[in-house]
């Protein structure tokens, strides 16, 4: 057993290789992270998808595969769509109250300038 | 060969069973649907899935995930959590539109007071 290998070669009860996929991504002392990614889309498509991209782009799509994965496993439903579906709803919420805001505003200023016409 | 087979079954080039756990969110006319989620997930992920999961929350999940997976295709390093973070993003300036607005309201009223108290 070699203790250096990556969370994902730990899960997969292999040798870590040296060009490993894996390891730069997956620490030995984070293995929920390859856990929830392997759950949700299966070693073998998360290594196709990190294969498929330039290197210098694999650390930040493995952050954002481990963010949808962990949000599916917590919500097996709507998964990070449904940060998405708040997240519009809240934006829906200001837009309202700004517009209306506005009004008030538009209200005021037209009062102060009968105001001061007076 | 069955011409109502589901998009799922026909990808698969399988014969769609009477109880299949694809046909009712992959009808045959959209074939794409059941591609990207394969692609993403691949199709025994997406049924075990689908099968923890009570038949009323079902529907909602496909197209959670069919968003997801679509979202991957075109962006496959964000995926939709550069959604996440436009709209996070959107949310920002929109805050602080809205303090300054609130902090120029502020200042117009205490204008206005001192203006009415001459």
């Amino acid at each position: 057993m070699n203790p250096k290998r990556c969370a994902a070669c730990k899960y997969l009860r292999r040798r870590c290789p040296k060009d490993c996929i894996f390891s730069p991504y997956f620490p030995p002392n984070d293995p929920d992270k390859f856990a929830c990614i392997h759950r949700i889309y299966g070693a073998g498509n998360v290594s196709k998808m990190l294969q498929q991209l330039p290197v210098q782009t694999r650390a930040e799509a493995v952050e954002s595969l481990s963010f949808e994965a962990k949000c599916r496993v917590e919500d097996p439903v709507y998964g990070c769509v449904g940060i998405i579906s708040l997240l519009q709803t809240q934006i829906r919420k200001t837009q309202t109250l700004l517009a209306k805001t506005q009004a008030e505003i538009a209200v005021a200023q037209t009062k102060h300038s009968q105001h001061t016409n007076l």
